[in-house]
């Protein structure tokens, strides 16, 4: 697998050419000045390019003749005791099959003896490094080659991520389950975690957002520390990172599975929203236009609802949508969360309320992995200077949000593969309301 | 509890002095250079002296008159659409009592209306923001003062610590039941953790150890990823925190409760050392005593066993048990697991085997948290150097010993308050095999 990926990168850049490609792989990170290790997880371009899962190694690709070079670092018989079993370089040279392996410290002859007319680099600290070798570096070219050969991925790749999909599919429906009997939110946490550690899928691809009641607007909500309100709508945003692969998904329900009243009535707002983006998702399309087609249809919703008045068309010139949806449509996935490549070189955010979030502004194409995740939230700190926002104040009917000020907030999420002429979901949750009151109700 | 706390710090210092001490909180920190954000854990000594345990704000403590000024970040209304709702200064200053709170855009004019002759910092980064000011700093005063106060626990710091230790003892005997049936470490960890979420405790105090069979010899194994070997021996070193306080327990089990044979044998001694070494534990004993005894317990028990011969001074002339034992006996705990204050000023480690990383070296003072955690490992990259060094070789009974190559290893660790005249175990996880055994057989 890495070998195709490998083979992704020597193709973005001139074979001919005399440079080199160094990164430094990830190291263990502590907590502030303490001895409080955080997991060791690979870095992710690092991953891609090597499949080294293990702290303090680098890679050295040449591109003259496009063979790379795993560099080892020297462990000594306390690491053996403290930290586990030291491979020999035959042992890595056999799994990994690099076209040679040697220890850290002969890095400097390496730099010597070939003196490439540049050395591409991952990070700042690592043309650091290179420089102090007196070496040409270049910072901007690796990062957006990597970008562009993970933001499509292989056939294994996409494998993998099933993988991720399928098993937070599971716990989602599991927590789905607990919410409905759980006094606390981290109980609901408690469970759908089990299910992905009692697999050996020991890391989370991000922070899970498990928000009742009104948290559930709050975007980034990680407390995941209050009481659940009696019949609370309730809000899980949370994935599983399978061998470095994410999977994110989110779902929100009422716990006692009841999609009546107003949680109701946006619910299928939202719905809507998604199903009507998704359902456009396919080469071509660019993700700025399915994120303003998930405004319009949000703000078509609210309008039909008694919640806004006036014309879509006016209510998109004044940034209406961002009051309610003020995050992006959706973003790249993959071995980040928050995948690379999601703006070309070049390509700026649109400086525009809610769009300015968007993660990825790319025309959608075959292999690339998306989150498809539209919301509908009831955010005081928007709400109320836009009702007095003398543009924006004439399309709200400000009694009836009123009346919803507690309400939180919404958010639907699918992880999507763009095939050939549409695309496939990963995600297997159910979103359709009677499909959740059925398994609530179970 | 941190009003306490703070009493404490000022009593340390002169009262009459002119100087402040500027401290900056924790906070969140990403992954390499990703959005990926490890889970905010408020830094300890911060936490210690404010209570606070949000990210970015900063703390002044006056000495001259025993004041101390809470300084709180500027949150805009995008932190409270993504993080939040952002409370106001009224509402931290009822809530934690400070003389007084301002936001940190005045830090600049406080620090030059104020023009401390010293300010006190807890680490260089702080030192370098207020050198900045044109002020004079000292980054040494602090943290040994903070490690002198924090050494010894309130009442209400070992009530939090005794809830922590309940809640890891009842997680260790869930995962000891677990055991009996898992095929995979993680299956283990997966029911460790569950029972520590579901009850709120979202942050681990350490990264715990979930060791079958020969892992259990690796002293920091965090993998917890290889099948149990059948009939294999179950290493686990995992705690609790509770409210930033840590428990940090270690126990070691036959997956099929039966205590026999060489791993019944082994275990029995390391239980000695354990109960031997726990029982002297009271005020005016020495750390490196404890250690040095535990050391005594297991040479001589392995030569009982007939894996040593020779005399058991000789043995500890060469630092024969360093092979067997090779870490500390203990460490102080608290806010962290390797808790502050184990050497005062001017204590170094202690520059022979084994000692060299005792982490605490203290005479024992009533309010200490100590653990006691002797351990007994075969671990090849250890022995094998042994076995032809001249002066450790004629100890050795190198054939039987060959034979415990793939044993693996045991520890057990009990969490230790000194009282007045002895000691009182927050630790209530059985550690007698017929104990171990009748809870396995349950």
């Amino acid at each position: 697998m890495e070998q195709t990926n490998r083979a992704k990168l020597f193709d973005v850049f001139k074979p001919d050419t005399d440079a080199l490609i160094y990164m430094s792989g990830g190291r263990v990170s502590h907590r502030y000045n303490t001895d409080f290790e955080y997991s060791f997880r690979q870095e992710s371009n690092f991953l891609y390019l090597t499949g080294i899962d293990e702290p303090d190694f680098h890679v050295l690709f040449d591109l003259q003749d496009q063979t790379w070079h795993l560099v080892l670092p020297k462990r000594d018989s306390k690491f053996a005791v403290w930290m586990g079993y030291v491979n020999s370089p035959d042992y890595y040279k056999e799994a990994f099959k690099p076209d040679s392996v040697f220890y850290d410290d002969k890095l400097e002859v390496v730099f010597r003896k070939r003196k490439p007319s540049m050395v591409y680099c991952n990070t700042q600290s690592d043309a650091d490094f290179v420089t102090g070798h007196g070496l040409e570096t270049d910072t901007v070219t690796l990062p957006e080659a990597l970008a562009y050969c993970r933001s499509i991925k292989t056939d294994h790749e996409l494998e993998l991520m099933r993988r991720a999909s399928k098993a937070a599919s599971e716990a989602h429906i599991i927590a789905m389950k607990r919410a409905q009997t759980a006094s606390w939110e981290y109980e609901v946490k408690a469970d759908f975690e089990h299910h992905l550690v009692q697999q050996g899928m020991l890391h989370h691809p991000y922070s899970g957002i498990f928000a009742s009641g009104k948290n559930s607007a709050i975007l980034h909500y990680v407390d995941n520390s209050r009481r659940i309100p009696k019949g609370a709508q309730f809000l899980i945003d949370a994935g599983a990172e399978y061998k470095g692969y994410a999977s994110d998904i989110t779902r929100t329900f009422p716990v006692n599975g009841k999609f009546d009243g107003v949680f109701g009535d946006l619910y299928r707002l939202v719905l809507q929203a998604l199903v009507e983006t998704t359902s456009s998702a396919r080469p071509g399309v660019k993700m700025e236009d399915l994120h303003l087609h998930a405004c319009q249809v949000i703000l078509r919703g609210l309008k039909d609802l008694g919640y806004l008045h006036g014309s879509i068309d006016d209510m998109m010139q004044v940034n209406l949508f961002a009051l309610f949806f003020p995050h992006g449509l959706g973003h790249f996935l993959g071995l980040d969360t928050h995948d690379v490549g999601g703006y070309l070189k070049g390509v700026e955010p649109i400086d525009r309320p809610g769009l300015r979030f968007l993660r990825a502004r790319r025309t959608l194409e075959k292999g690339m992995v998306i989150t498809i995740e539209p919301g509908l939230y009831i955010i005081p700190a928007l709400l109320e200077p836009a009702f007095s926002d003398p543009k924006q104040a004439p399309f709200l009917n400000e009694s009836k949000l009123r009346n919803l000020l507690n309400f939180g907030g919404i958010r639907i999420e699918d992880n999507l593969v763009i095939t050939e002429t549409s695309y496939e979901n990963l995600t297997n949750v159910p979103k359709k309301p009677e499909e959740i009151e059925a398994i609530i109700g179970d």
